[in-house]
């Protein structure tokens, strides 16, 4: 769990180096000796040397960085969209091509998306296992605040893109849309690191967080050429507190992307001008009639039910993988079977001529859409004389079976092989299988609504006869936004289609689906949170009124770790065995707990590495072998004190110069602070070793250990370390027990506070809004308390899946029975403490360190 | 400046009571007393009681509230474009009546417009002077956390509703949009008051500003019937920061309301079903020609020029109107005069007989809107076939001028109009008025465009001719994008017109129209804001890279006031005097200033006055007078400690009694925390009174004047008020003497702090999030500083305006040239000071309170 928060104290350190740098390059070509040289190409030069400042200057600016993203993201979507259109007709041509022998044919359809999907899985697996899956939820943490590395690599671009190309062209229904975010995201995250080699601010990380917010939207943007839904979806689904000042990012981008996607395809000759992807040609003047309202709620009710379902089986489908120890040991030795056989299964059920006949198993996904959306009805107008031009829709029209029920057997095959192949380990989403799912369903409606009022709904003489593929627009958008927990699935619906005139129907259902799915289950994305265990705080849901009456103090943890001024390096290690926190709390003294900052763990471990150093023993021994000359001679001074002193100044002295070798360098990876935290890279990780907390003398072996190979580069040729380990071990005890010498650490000295009474509703906004990873809970300048996101993750979970039973510790219901005065009169006496001791009548505090349970904790 | 920030502390008593206050009556119906009752009726009541109790449980629930505010705002706008097309109607029908005579027509044409503005100027100006102007920058400084109580009043609404009515039916270029943004904003203030009867969870001040945000959504989403653009138009014009979790309550509400409205005029017969409000009929399948894109694109260029010089001279008319002081005098007497005069000119141009006929006088804006957007070709097509059966399009046509002469005249005409009209005090937004102009513009270059490619631009062969109605689209988006600084303004202009074929034009168009108007001038809205002065943080706009690279230390106010724990009355009292802060930081002490937590302001002066009240006057005679008595006997103790100790308790009773008092009562404002509080309202106007800070004598009895009358009410029969003022005063300078007791007095433990080197950039998205009003700096624990909003207000401005300089006092530069190491040895040094005040060598540090220039001063 590594909060950003934590990073904020590397943010000084790169911002000041990244302005350095820059200082330095705009004085960097020295434009005046040019002006005095002779040639010819010195005007040529001059001139360049001018346009390259000005590009230089430019190509900082936002705008530059959003449209060179818009323009990549297209060309790839496009590219990738033509990979995929070149081999989903290879597929077809194959088993049209051996339509004489049906059981060739069918090795055929089923050998290709198998090859397929195992070498999309293989691949990813090799390439970048962090590529498989949406990257939605992924994206959504990252967003947030939490550094997940690993997920904005080249490795995992590449992983993304060539395995989400296999897994669509495979013919499997998956999407490419929640892929196309992470890949955008990529996208950008990659072009942030090479834009970093001309400008210094692509350094600053609240600038890279605000890019990846515009690239979501691209994502979105490009895949479906939907600028406006695909800044609304990627808000929807990847933000929790939305800055109005990103906006024209988003949209910005996401337009040229979507532009220049579209032009691509007019270019390319497939269009004759950008229009739609999904074009539909309802009638304008009179789109729906008021009374077909009913049936539009009752889409949008059934699709929130249905969407709930749907992740509900996808989790289930998730968790029966992994509690069946036997499947999951098999399938982790051959980690290719799993996607093989899943597919081998639905592309056997798809199969044209066998059972995929009554489920228009020939169809793409962009053909059954295009199908759906046809405004033609099919049940009316006569089946076979219309269907002879539209090869599509020609797949619904079954000799034997009507079209009702090749639609539900459709719907129900399509549902639970979406939830299935989902879960695949591939860059797959399940936005577009679903939508089509919600296409279908709304056909079925449309259909049974054509065949029931034939003549359509009576106004007043004209005839106006109903439209299902209306009702399949709004199926599609009703159960894509149960699933996903979205409105904007209606935007993009729109920008999809072409025509907004069913908006107020297209409304209607989204948000009575959003209402039954939202009540009923999480999104897709935060049940994949949730499966993957990714450090995310949930949302507080609709009905949040309890969240207003728990308070911090209920839920924060009261045993707090911290180190005081005047404590001694053992306190340190103490502190540094026990537990796992990232930050340490530093207060004044154990008895007044006054807050004075937050030190950062790895800090802590370089004050001590640092202490009992290989230098400052050589120091030491050289410091004695001169006390021993001296002591031959006539002056002895006391040379510790100054020894100290000057391991302070070298101290300094390296940070100073750290911060200046910044210049030439390019850090892409931020760089720790100071030399000593690399140092102690190796020690972080032994420290995880001994199991008995309290065996401080192993431990501190263990910290120490990576002491011989880091010192054996430091040159100092001039003392020998003549020490014995028993000497060695002697010296350490007793530079242990000196008093902590703060001066050359980092302190965070205004960590996020909170007061104990703060409700539970406000720590959330406050968590989300900033992004925290934990805050310190203080009472009149005291440290009573440390709130993490796991607690707040606890508290929130425990109120929302029990509801009645609130999380409610002893303290929660002393307040309720308590007479009313309580509150204030807790204050008071808290006040008065601190002025007690003011007035020097001091109370020695009980001192606990090692009390686990902070609930039996009483005030 | 009301920060919500110093608001918190009424919180919790609030929510505190309301919790009470639900819990008491959900016990409050006795059932089981009633199931013993015998009679007919039992069953019915307790059914009844059954009902009630549901009933009471639901209408908490958000989306009863949703629906009704919902209901209700498109009841109140369709009522309202009812009276305003009737106005209109009126108007047409007595100049059309009166068309025998032109100077009578004249009259009646000029003097309706006049009336009606003026009723309504005077309207607003007695009923609620606050209800003039859009209403949407004091939404937006609402929404940031500052409360303007006086705009949210029934009366207000009244005033707005029926002075927008009257100033919408004059006919002047005038908008209902921002005025429909603040009306829905007052109708669901007025709702939770209501609801309130019913409901504790109303009382919720952020579920407040929750709905409030709903509200602004669903004023728009009416108005246009556009729910989509509405919350989105919404969401960038009133909020810095958007809560994704709100995002369902504004489309919920907004296309309930859009429903609603829309169904309204269904069933009035006026349309056939529910589409959208201004139709058109584009053709589908070729919208535009690739090549006609940078046509577009100059479209949007000019709209953004054109909407900066809009913003730009309506804010010259305000200040032209303010700095001409005799003009100022003269029309602060005669309040109703500028508003007449203004009509009477615009009326007088717009006379369709006169000059009205070469600017389309005689249409209604839409009218005007409905020729725009009419998809037939003016200039090509002939004028005078096609134009007989629309009478609209007629007014365009003129014997003696071209077309293109009339529509640059109505532009230009109509700009300067709605930039003046939008000045006048009489609810009115610019929306409308921008949102035609912006559609003659690109009806202007859509018609020159048809004009100039008579047979459409060429693609493969097939005659596609140019749609100008397609320009006015696009042109109207961009010029209204423009001036309001939105992107939303493309999803209102689809919703309006029913038709999304121009996606991509208009948004091209749009984010043009914005980078260009962003980069000229402020949003209307923000201009507004600035001319009113109200409390509201700027933007960082566009290129804020400079924001990084100044830090909190360079903009804070160094001279902190601020009390110590052993502060006596009189440093409250002279704290109290000077300044007008809000709060005041509560240190540990002078040397140390480690800061504690913060003091409202009123609650110094309720323990300043409760101090010196006439109650401890008599105590202390009393006490005086038992003394006395018992020096006459035998026994002697002294007994003032014992006083104070009865004052306390006594203080503290007075507050538990206070919180349980709530149970029954229902506070509709918010009540302060204590009686205390409402004593010391006068005393509060009266300090502002004393001139010299320093004369503390005249200040005293100011602040202290309010003893007589409201001590009167008090019974304490059983001692008498034998003082002379004499002794009173020495009584009282005796009292100042004493340390305070901060027991009885609200702390607000945890503050918000900042660190010193927080950049610019972050201490506003702080500061925009958490809708602070301050926060203090400080340096590990030790008060340094306070930035408030005037500091950051200051400091973005001129960063912004003066683009090169940068604010940058000495300090900064010194952070710049100095070297690399400064920074954390100043930060070593800082703490190294702690560290030495620690090991109690206490450093007596300068107490300089009355320093007033705070650059000066280094560290």
């Amino acid at each position: 769990m590594y909060g950003r928060y934590t990073q904020e104290l590397g943010v000084y350190a790169r911002e000041e180096a990244a302005r350095i740098r820059e200082d330095g390059r705009h004085r960097s070509p020295p434009l005046k000796l040019l002006e005095y040289e002779k040639g010819r190409c010195v005007r040529c030069r001059i001139c360049a040397v001018h346009c390259q400042r000005f590009l230089m200057s430019r190509v900082g600016e936002d705008w530059i960085f959003l449209i060179l993203l818009g323009l990549v993201m297209a060309l790839v979507s496009f590219v990738m969209d033509f990979c995929i259109a070149l081999l989903l007709q290879a597929q077809k041509w194959m088993s049209g091509g051996l339509d004489s022998n049906v059981i060739l044919q069918y090795l055929a359809w089923v050998t290709y998306p198998v090859v397929l999907i195992s070498f999309s899985a293989g691949f990813t697996h090799i390439v970048a296992p962090q590529a498989a899956g949406s990257g939605i939820p992924e994206m959504k943490t990252i967003l947030r605040g939490v550094v997940l590395k690993e997920y904005l690599t080249l490795k995992t671009f590449v992983a993304k893109v060539v395995g989400l190309t296999c897994a669509l062209g495979s013919g499997l229904p998956l999407g490419k849309e929640g892929p196309f975010v992470h890949i955008a995201s990529l996208c950008a995250a990659l072009l942030c690191k090479f834009m970093s080699f001309f400008g210094g601010i692509y350094e600053n990380e609240s600038r890279n967080t605000e890019m990846l917010a515009a690239a979501c939207a691209v994502g979105v943007g490009c895949c479906f050429a939907a600028p406006i839904g695909g800044v609304l979806f990627s808000i929807e689904v990847t933000s929790t507190f939305f800055a109005v000042r990103n906006y024209w990012r988003g949209f910005f981008a996401a337009t040229f992307s979507a532009f220049i996607f579209r032009v691509l395809a007019v270019w390319n000759r497939d269009e004759e001008t950008i229009t739609a992807l999904f074009k539909t040609r309802f009638r304008l003047d009179f789109p729906f009639d008021l009374q077909e309202l009913p049936a539009f709620a009752v889409i949008g009710i059934a699709s929130g039910f249905g969407g709930a379902l749907f992740v509900y089986l996808n989790r289930l489908i998730v968790q029966f993988m992994r509690k069946q120890k036997t499947i999951n040991k098999f399938l982790m030795k051959k980690r290719l079977l799993y996607p093989a056989l899943v597919t081998l299964l639905i592309s056997t059920l798809s199969f044209p001529p066998g059972f995929g006949q009554f489920m228009a198993g020939q169809l793409t996904q962009k053909e059954t859409l295009v199908s759906f959306f046809d405004n033609r009805t099919w049940t009316k107008q006569g089946m076979t004389e219309d269907f002879n031009y539209d090869s599509h829709s020609a797949a619904w029209k079954h000799p034997q079976a009507n079209v009702f029920v090749i639609l539900v057997i459709f719907i129900v095959m399509k549902f639970w092989m979406s939830a299935l192949a989902t879960t695949l380990p591939v860059p797959c989403g399940a936005f577009m299988p679903v939508f089509v799912i919600g296409a279908a369903f709304g056909r079925l409606v449309g259909e049974s609504m054509a065949a029931w009022f034939p003549e359509g709904i009576n106004t007043d003489g004209i005839i106006y006869p109903i439209v299902p593929g209306g009702y399949a627009v709004v199926g599609a958008a009703a159960l894509s936004g149960a699933v996903t927990h979205t409105v904007s699935t209606a935007v993009i619906v729109f920008e999809l289609t072409g025509q907004i005139s069913h908006i107020l129907p297209i409304m209607i259902a989204v948000i009575l689906a959003n209402a039954v799915a939202q009540s009923l289950q999480p999104s897709i994305y935060d049940s994949i949170i949730r499966i993957k265990k990714l450090p995310y705080l949930p949302e507080l849901g609709w009905g949040h009124h309890e969240k207003y009456n728990i308070r911090v103090e209920d839920i924060m943890v009261r045993d707090v770790r911290y180190i005081t001024l005047n404590s001694t390096y053992r306190d340190l290690h103490e502190i540094l065995l026990i537990g796992n926190l990232k930050t340490v709390a530093l207060v004044e003294s154990a008895e007044s707990m006054i807050l004075l900052g937050s030190i950062e763990r790895a800090q802590l471990q370089a004050l001590l590495t640092q202490h009992l150093s290989r230098e400052r023993r050589l120091e030491f021994i050289r410091d004695r072998a001169d006390a021993e000359r001296k002591r031959v001679s006539v002056v002895s001074t006391p040379s510790s004190e100054e020894g100290g002193q000057k391991v302070n100044h070298e101290v300094r002295f390296q940070i100073s110069t750290e911060e200046s070798s910044f210049t030439p360098a390019r850090p892409i990876s931020p760089k720790p602070l100071k030399p000593a935290l690399k140092r102690t890279s190796t020690a972080e990780k032994n420290i995880e070793i001994p199991t008995s907390p309290h065996d401080s003398g192993i431990g501190l072996k263990n910290l120490l250990c990576a002491r011989p190979q880091t010192d054996a580069m430091e040159e100092d040729p001039d003392a020998e370390d003549d020490m014995t380990l028993g000497e060695i071990e002697e010296w350490e005890e007793q530079q242990l027990d000196e008093q902590v010498n703060f001066n050359s650490c980092k302190i965070d000295p205004a960590p996020f506070q909170l007061v104990e009474r703060t409700s539970l509703h406000k720590t959330h906004t406050i968590f989300s809004l900033l992004g925290l990873d934990h805050a310190y809970v203080t009472s009149i300048g005291r440290l009573i308390g440390v709130v993490s996101l796991r607690e707040l993750r606890k508290a929130i979970e425990g109120s929302m899946t029990v509801k009645g039973v609130k999380v409610r510790p002893p303290l929660a219901s002393f307040r309720d029975s308590g007479t009313s005065g309580t509150s204030s009169e807790s204050e008071a006496t808290e006040l008065h403490k601190l002025w007690d001791r003011h007035t020097s009548i001091s109370i020695p505090r009980e001192h606990q360190p090692n009390t686990s349970d902070s609930d039996e904790k009483s005030q």
